[in-house]
């Protein structure tokens, strides 16, 4: 591998500055590495061609080399007040705002997004980072407790005793394909960590490396800018799974986070658990989403229903994790109205270019499975995009309540634009067919205002089964706030009791400890004496500001 | 094997009701179950003497059957309010002590623990359960947010978003030897499992089976006087490992509480990770509890910290969780003066009995390991108690810094009285010798007022490592409160993201959902629009009663 030692000139607006050119390396602490162990290039899904430069890929002497880095950094980055750590998320965000124009141009070309939803996308990427600095500065997350000292307390004195949490770690993030810039290298699992305190080493999508480049290269700019550790971010390029193994089971990480598929996310899983000392996994991987017509919903608007259905299917051709690709409804004409409106509004929608070969492959893979099966029937699909290297085609099947309940494979996710109307012979058939899902990342419920005796039950069995409930909605688009879950039940998640969009994922790099009569003069701020920082703290069970 | 069904009698005072008689049944749902697969006693370890009644021991049809109960009891359960399940807490505390004389009685003959712990223990669990009850009616734990509607936000209107937690399911839990009251049957892994909706199904550890039964029965009849569904609690007998595994690779079972031995821990992680469908375990394992003596401490104190470390040391004959297996000192005359006390007060001390053979057989091997490795000279031992049948005779032994650090053996917990000194031959080496340690439950620090200067390096050293860190004071003895952490990173837990004591607890039976839309006279009162339940909740982030 070859160094280029950017350590002198971190705001540079050199070949590799300012966000035009890329030259094709890792970020690695504070150098940039090019990787020997063979190439990749960014490739433009619609036409197939191969964009400029080379990415360099690393291997696993880069990835023990960033870990290593982010073990160094980890006891002064942990140390870094709220109000620094916090002004350091902001500036990333203004890292990003200030590439944005070369940024949007180059994630549109490497995975043909539309434009309009990469500036969308971006603003998310910016706003998250910007509500994480926010909620460092509000330190809620340090989750401090106070049980005062009870001297008198019979039989045995109770001594002071005061907890706070604290970063786990360097935390290893594989990025999404999906989403390059919100799961990706400066998404919500590097904004949650770093909130956290936790050195970041990303994984790069092998499938956006140019958007990666120039991300990592503008997180690396804000660690030397804030003169923090440089192993604080490092960003690393990788074939296969070898370098992604060799991040999960060094030895100095801490907690991964990933988003991609079942098969990646549980290998990952199983790395973690062999580990000498096993680690937490935040992988989310694979979700059908169900969507519950129920028949008050449908009687009132069957048609609209169904091309909402269809725009929320279609979006980004289907390549987000909550695409809807299982509708229940009872067997009927309103349910026949539903189908026909989103048959016709898929028909006469476009087929946009899906994200890469690999991905299209198994979508093309997933379709024939699914309408192969015994009693599906394909009802409608999109128009064939044969201008188009990878087209996104959509698809719509049918099947029968029985049918589906007698078929698991029914129930695989097909990755895509490819969804199956489940017809049930009657609404008492819900509850088997919704207990016997998966877990899942969200289900939706329409319901009008007299289908509450059949919602009611339904959420009850949907709280067991999914990380969000959406009602008289559709489950893509997920908001970015505080009361967020986009979780979920296994195989949704690795790990059902956290979210990885939201303020609450920062739950995911922190850990409680407790201090026993340590003494004032050494008590963290979050449980000192004078209540410094301002924080809402649980004094006896209780919460004060005092 | 046998049923007697208790349904019809469930506060019935027959031979099974008041605690005095045993019947040698497990619990499984309102029915007592006498298992036929081989029998178990309890033992007198003292003595060595065989108690009654033999115990039948269950197997993978009956943990099956348990955990079919569980699952059932868990959509009725779950859906208790507040008060309801905060009242059936109080009655299983109320139901134990009024049993508190037989029970003490079975514990001490079981387990040959002091009385005067034992009643304290009995305090620890009764008040344990009402500390949760009190938890319970609270709610915070619910973790209510709430970000409200944004029908004119820009580009895109923002839902109504709600999150709660919810419970996870059915959680097995693993009662320990050295903790027959507040880490068995009814402790705190039980306790905060109820709490949090989650029916529970104890493996009833073997050392204590009547203590188990006892216990046992008195939860089994506040779920009948609650009107609970029977699945809510069950407990089951098992030999070896078999009825273990059965209970967490069961599909019904969604979390694990236990509390043992590391390589007992460890197997449960690997069945639990190698499941269709993974789960959490909480396993609470292996900790040699540093204590780190400054020079100012010792210079101050030496004889007096040596006699208080030997007490620490041979409380309930070292076979406490937070027993301090190692302590740091600078070498020379004040450490000197501290070993030789604590060497004196280990001679004239009292040798108690261990918890049973077996516990005795590894102490006894582990003590020859340690004091025969090359560098560790043993200093002292406890008198030989040659009338008990199993004496956990204390020892003390002595290394210096750099045999320590050579020699990761010394690190291996050895469960029971044993300790070892490390003589540093400067206050420079601590930092690598604490570094080199494994995970822990806790450290401890002794330092005078001009000792901060080395202590406040070494706090930020040790928040790394471990999950309560005690100055002036004595790791054993762990406070039952808000702020309490019992937990710690691998080996001295399976996930050091938790508590096993303390209201935190109640975290680990936690998953977070978010609502979207959800119509009002549908949503948990947790997150209703009139706030019903008077939480604390966070509205758009901000903590409000509102």
């Amino acid at each position: 591998m070859t160094h280029d030692d950017t350590g002198g000139d971190p705001g540079g607006s050199g070949g590799t500055g300012g966000g035009g050119a890329l030259s094709g390396a890792m970020v690695i602490g504070a150098e940039r590495v090019h990787g020997t162990h063979g190439t990749v290039h960014g490739v433009d899904p619609r036409t197939g061609e191969r964009l400029s430069p080379a990415f360099g890929l690393g291997g696993a002497a880069e990835a023990a080399r960033a870990a290593a880095l982010a073990a160094d950094a980890f006891p002064a980055f942990r140390a870094t007040a709220p109000n620094a750590r916090a002004a350091f998320l902001e500036d990333i965000a203004a890292g990003i705002e200030a590439i944005s124009a070369d940024l949007v141009e180059r994630v549109v070309r490497e995975t043909s997004i539309v434009r309009a939803r990469v500036r969308g996308e971006l603003a998310r990427t910016t706003g998250q980072l910007r509500l994480f600095a926010d909620l460092v500065r509000a330190g809620h997350w340090a989750g401090a407790r106070i049980d005062p000292a009870l001297p008198d307390r019979t039989p045995l004195p109770r001594p002071d005793i005061r907890q706070r949490r604290v970063p786990l770690g360097p935390v290893a993030v594989f990025g999404a394909s999906n989403f390059p810039l919100a799961f990706s290298v400066a998404g919500g699992d590097t904004a949650s960590a770093l909130a956290a305190g936790c050195p970041v080493v990303v994984k790069a999508h092998s499938a956006h490396p140019g958007t990666s480049e120039l991300v990592g290269t503008a997180i690396q700019r804000a660690v030397a800018r804030h003169g923090l550790p440089e192993g604080v971010f490092s960003m690393v390029f990788g074939a296969g799974s070898d370098v992604g193994v060799a991040l999960v089971t060094d030895p100095h990480i801490r907690a991964v986070g990933f988003t991609g598929s079942r098969a990646g996310g549980t290998a990952l899983m199983r790395a973690a658990a062999a580990r000498p000392v096993p680690i937490p996994v935040y992988a989310e991987m694979s979700s059908i989403n169900p969507v519950v017509l129920l028949p008050g919903a449908l009687r009132d608007g069957a048609a609209e229903l169904g091309r909402q259905f269809a725009e929320s299917l279609t979006t980004g051709a289907g390549q987000l994790c909550t695409c809807p690709g299982l509708v229940f409804g009872v067997a009927g004409a309103d349910l026949d109205a539903f189908t026909d409106s989103a048959a016709t509004a898929i028909a006469a929608g476009q087929t946009l270019p899906m994200l890469g070969d690999g991905i299209h492959t198994a979508y093309t893979e997933g379709v024939a499975r699914l309408g192969g099966l015994d009693h599906v029937t394909q009802v409608a699909a999109g128009p064939v995009g044969d201008d188009i290297a990878a087209p996104g085609r959509a698809r719509l099947f049918t099947t029968t309540g029985d049918a589906f309940a007698a078929e698991p494979a029914m129930q695989q996710e097909v990755f895509g634009a490819a969804s199956l109307v489940v017809r049930l012979e009657h609404a008492g058939q819900l509850g088997a067919v919704l207990g016997a899902l998966e877990g899942q990342l969200t289900a939706t419920v329409h319901a009008a205002a007299d289908d509450g005796e059949l919602a009611a039950p339904l959420l009850e069995l949907l709280e067991d089964k999914v990380g969000r409930i959406v009602f008289n909605g559709w489950p893509t688009g997920v908001d970015v706030g505080h009361a967020m879950v986009h979780g979920g039940p296994y195989p949704a998640t690795s790990d059902g009791r956290s979210t990885s969009v939201g303020t609450l994922a920062i739950d995911r790099f922190l850990r409680p400890v407790a201090y026993q009569n340590v003494p004032a003069g050494l008590l963290p701020a979050p449980v000192d004496e004078t209540n410094s920082l301002g924080l809402w703290r649980q004094v006896d069970g209780r919460l004060t500001r005092d």
